[in-house]
């Protein structure tokens, strides 16, 4: 990626990346203009350039109309492609142009709610890996429980990587999903010194697999000897099991792709089942009568919790890694949800987040070094 | 293992299984007995004898005494030894014995709270596989969502296996754990014919890992060969995603022991935090008055819906495909729960379940040999 210039550049939206595309899409750039940002909408200007004007006088935001830069792009990627072959034979879609708005340094930071596949593959072919970095990483939010007073239960969010971007994981990228974490965690989420662990099936070291034994090795070996005092960025705190991803014992909870997957799909499974079979049971209690009451009593808080697991209220998922700010949404993601991913966006390429990504790969070279490859 | 005999075997419980050994242990054998149960009680008899004398009396049970069994064991096997190396070092420890009771038909199933990695060992060791399974798996209860009107919102629950026995997992595991599940879901819960998926990362068959794909494509031509209308036993659905393991779509969850073991501890650990989340945002709203209220009020639903994940409740987890009926029971286990287990491994061993997995492993050897081995 290109030196940042002086002044925030814009950030570059994939015009057609939801699935209502490209109405959220012109209202979120829309509103991130109003905002104070400044956007490049990528897509087919044919297509993208009435509806831009239109939508700018329904708003009443024409004022607005400068921040917004129409670039084109010929081609689209639909959500059923496969990634790498898609991203190969469609050098023009729009996502693979945002993309490149960034690799060039015309764009700080790209957005998209595309197949998320194919930005994975595009930002690894197009922008690369930060040097030294073997795979990128998703990064998703878990909500806490806090126990401090004031916190009403509920603590920050810690962040889970890797959320999907790699099914399998060596060692290697257990423990650069770990430094990317931390780093993400101080930078974004103002955690001074992130407690990290990896997820396994038990806490003694002997549990997990060949690649989370490796990872644990590795980076134990990195805490002792930098002593407890210093200041490695973060405190690598062993194995967590699944049953304590709520429990506010981490900041950053490492691992592979499949079993983030796993871990955030079943979270917002159980959130959204749980409240049903909790109104079952209360019907079938024999204290039934305030059955509904209570459930409807509910209905706001229940809206809240499940705002916290949903990426679009934070806004979309980082990918960490690649040599550039790179953001997902959701192809269900609408005009608040990308708007937020802009915002996101913008701080991640203009607040020293990504620097500090840069800084921290740099710095933990011999960590990596002391990773085993397997046999 | 030898041929069951006419009349019901006794059931060899580990007298030295639970954290609080052996009182709970104890007093399970005593009321199974009152239940009609017969039980061997293994562990060291010098330890046990007296206890159980003194329980009787205490319980009133002396009645009962006849129906509980001491089988005499030298040795304990402790939670943090290495399962493998105890049960080869120590084939006098209480959980050996007990395996070894069912081994030569002396006792219809055993039960332990014990080191389960090593009551899985001993299974292997010394009962052996139902021939041709190369892995055994342990089955775990999911609650399940319903849309029946007289459900309340709940329906029964499905099985996931494999829970824990199997870090890691071939196609061919899989797809005998299909059919280890299905028939423990027609034997145990009464489906007629079960719905079997497999957990992925999405639907399309293109997704998950090298084995989920081979067992996927196994399970499709299996269920094409035997036409729709056939009775193969179960239906095959294809992939489930993890945020509808709840939904009530499927009766058997198939996954490896990794996936399976995160996704039960973090369905756990969702129902834990869940409740406490609420209360914060309840108390964090504007309408906070009623939030003590109302929390309290949920109370015994929520008691009622974590019994339900709890394996206790159910009596704890059957470990299927292995040459005999064995049951896991954690270590945290009460003696409510250990007699439960105590109930469940008696239909396991005499009501036909365990010979209906015999003959549904017997039926599916040419499915298992669809499953092609990795290059």
């Amino acid at each position: 990626m290109a030196e940042p210039p002086d002044s925030p550049r814009p950030i570059a939206l994939d015009g057609l990346g939801t699935d209502a595309r490209p109405g959220p899409e012109i209202d979120a750039a829309i509103a991130a203009a109003a905002a104070g940002l400044s956007v490049e909408l990528v897509g087919d200007r044919a297509r993208l350039a009435p509806l831009l004007e239109r939508r700018l006088d329904e708003l009443g935001q024409r004022e607005h109309a400068g921040a917004i830069h129409l670039v084109d792009a010929a081609e689209e990627i639909a959500m059923d492609e496969s990634p790498a072959r898609a991203v190969r034979a469609k050098p023009e879609a729009s996502l693979c142009r945002a993309i490149d708005r960034v690799e060039i340094g015309a764009a700080g930071a790209m957005v998209s709610a595309g197949n998320s596949g194919a930005v994975l593959a595009a930002a690894l072919f197009r922008l690369g890996r930060l040097p030294g970095i073997e795979r990128p990483a998703i990064v998703a939010n878990l909500p806490q429980l806090s126990v401090a007073p004031a916190s009403g239960g509920v603590g920050a969010d810690a962040v889970l990587l890797d959320a999907g971007a790699n099914v399998e994981c060596s060692a290697l990228n257990l423990v650069q999903f770990a430094v990317l974490g931390a780093t993400w965690s101080r930078a974004w989420h103002r955690v001074e010194r992130p407690r990290v662990a990896i997820l396994s099936n038990g806490h003694e070291p002997s549990k997990g697999t060949p690649a989370t034994r490796e990872a644990h090795r590795a980076l134990t070996e990195h805490g002792q000897a930098l002593g407890s005092a210093a200041s490695s960025g973060f405190e690598f705190l062993g194995y967590i099991e699944a049953n304590a991803l709520f429990a506010g014992h981490c900041d950053v909870i490492v691992t592979d792709g499949w079993t983030g997957n796993v871990a955030l799909k079943l979270a917002e499974g159980a959130m959204a089942a749980w409240p049903r079979m909790l109104a079952g049971a209360l019907a079938g209690s024999s204290s039934s009568g305030g059955a509904d009451a209570i459930t409807s009593a509910l209905a706001p808080a229940l809206r809240k919790l499940g705002a916290r697991l949903d990426p679009d209220t934070h806004g979309g998922a980082p990918l960490l890694g690649v040599d550039g700010p790179v953001i997902l949404c959701h192809g269900a993601a609408g005009p608040e949800a990308l708007h937020a991913a802009l915002q996101m966006a913008h701080r991640f390429a203009e607040q020293g987040v990504f620097e500090a990504l840069q800084r921290a790969v740099a710095e933990h070279r011999e960590l990596f070094e002391l990773v085993r490859r397997p046999r």
